[in-house]
């Protein structure tokens, strides 16, 4: 794609940050009537607040196959693997990346048809994965995400360029408001929100432990707050949380003795596959944002 | 008091941890009939859960005077001012201390009737202030806590014979589980839990930013979480929550554009002085644990 073509609707990481930009792309993409597994509410709230609940997409033992399955997971993972992030200031792991490519249960998870129906209508289009990981939030020392709109981060540094994307949170844990559940702020995800600062090289080692680029400054996002609310949605384990690309999320600490565990998947739409960044001199590498071998859902 | 008479009935702080030892003193030490402040159901979850909550202490008003006051106390805290304690890895103040003696209107707010006729019926005699303080979780920035009995403290560091003390917390924001409200194990006030490692020199300085020694190792934690379950009492702004001496609780941290500030008050029976620390070579300062003019309330 050249240069002269590809106009960039989200600016973002100048020296300021400027001012929101209204959405330009839907929420909802489909226009035909919702299939059975997407409800008449959830469908209003996605659109209205950016998210939707999918309760109960796993059964009881499906979340014990999979949760054995991740201790494994990680019982195996290398000191040095560079698709396994540590927690700020410990070795505990925080999120092991491209899980569907690395393991057959969770590349089966991610085709679930329960789950594909209702991306596939929100985005209506045919999906890929953009990007997967195992998120954890450990027992005691699970440390904070940062207020952030993943989109800013996906056009910014992958290049990725509407916001026709989504992400799924599976719980495997329960997801409760003492163990550091995703906190959102409903209707956020109707503007952009431009970041001040340059991205540095190699962003993504220090972003994805804690994130210091990509999130708004302190003055817009209690705007956004006074604005919009701030709610915890209920995940109990074994639901899942489906949010749009550009909703503002973040999330405490986990000083409880219980770790907070879910699956991460995000969506994309095949007729929004990034090119180059938009705000970053190199691509991130392809475990973080997948380029290589996309495969339609 | 000569070391022969004085036998620590709770040993903490010695190279490993050791057995929880039952609880020797009462929770509630009056056995007159409750005075009208206290309804019936409270009195029982103070005594079984070792907390409980006095509804709207506090008007409007006095919620914004106060507030306004202590923005001016912050206002005025000098940068090296001992008893302003910071954020872990920031300057903004964390806790200021002392505040029934620096400030007219918090010592006023420390002897409130109602507040006072509770406190002494809980702990069946006159009382005097133990410590005092402003904690604040800034907005964004706030760290947390992490899992303690403050009665581990006070006797290893201070010397606090028994468990005759309480504290009570007064809301001057909301305290939400958004914004790092104390989460408690309710009935964990009934056991004490030693903590292993010598208490390091001037160790104040550092526990009161985050802490490290009297906290419980993790195995420990997830037994009492397992067997008590892990609760966020509601304290809206103006309500203040009671809490026993030896009350395991925390706090995650906050990320929200909202601050949480209470005004944290310690009561300890006047049969209660501490003496030397049991478990430490220094008393802590005054600003800390009261031992200087103290006055019955």
């Amino acid at each position: 794609m050249s240069a002269a073509i590809r106009k960039d609707l989200y600016v973002s990481r100048l020296s300021t940050a400027g001012s929101s930009i209204r959405r330009e792309e839907p929420v909802v993409y489909a226009s035909t009537p919702p299939p059975a597994e997407l409800p008449a509410e959830a469908l209003e709230q996605y659109a209205r607040d950016g998210f939707l609940v999918v309760p109960e997409l796993l059964d009881a033992v499906q979340i014990e196959q999979l949760n054995r399955h991740i201790d494994e997971l990680l019982a195996g993972v290398e000191p040095d693997q560079e698709r396994a992030i540590r927690e700020p200031g410990s070795l505990l792991v925080r999120s092991l990346f491209q899980v569907h490519k690395t393991s057959a249960p969770l590349r089966a998870l991610s085709r679930n048809p329960r789950l594909l129906g209702i991306v596939r209508y929100l985005l209506g289009d045919d999906v890929y994965m953009h990007q997967s990981r195992v998120n954890l939030k450990p027992a005691f020392h699970g440390r904070e995400f940062f207020w952030h709109s993943d989109f800013e981060t996906w056009h910014s540094e992958d290049g990725m360029p509407a916001m026709r994307a989504l992400s799924v949170s599976i719980a495997l844990t329960d997801n409760s408001n003492q163990n550091g559940a995703l906190m959102v702020m409903p209707g956020s995800h109707l503007d952009f929100y431009p970041c001040a600062g340059q991205t540095p090289p190699n962003h993504y080692r220090d972003s994805l432990r804690s994130q210091n680029y990509g999130v708004p400054d302190e003055e817009t996002l209690r705007k956004i707050a006074d604005r919009c609310g701030i709610m915890t949605p209920e995940v109990p384990v074994g639901s899942a949380l489906v949010f749009d690309c550009n909703l503002m999320h973040g999330s405490n600490s986990n000083i409880t003795p219980y770790a907070r565990r879910n699956v991460f998947l995000v969506y994309n739409s095949i007729s929004n596959v990034p090119g180059e960044p938009y705000a970053a001199a190199q691509k991130r590498p392809d475990f973080v944002a997948s380029r290589e071998d996309l495969e339609i859902l």
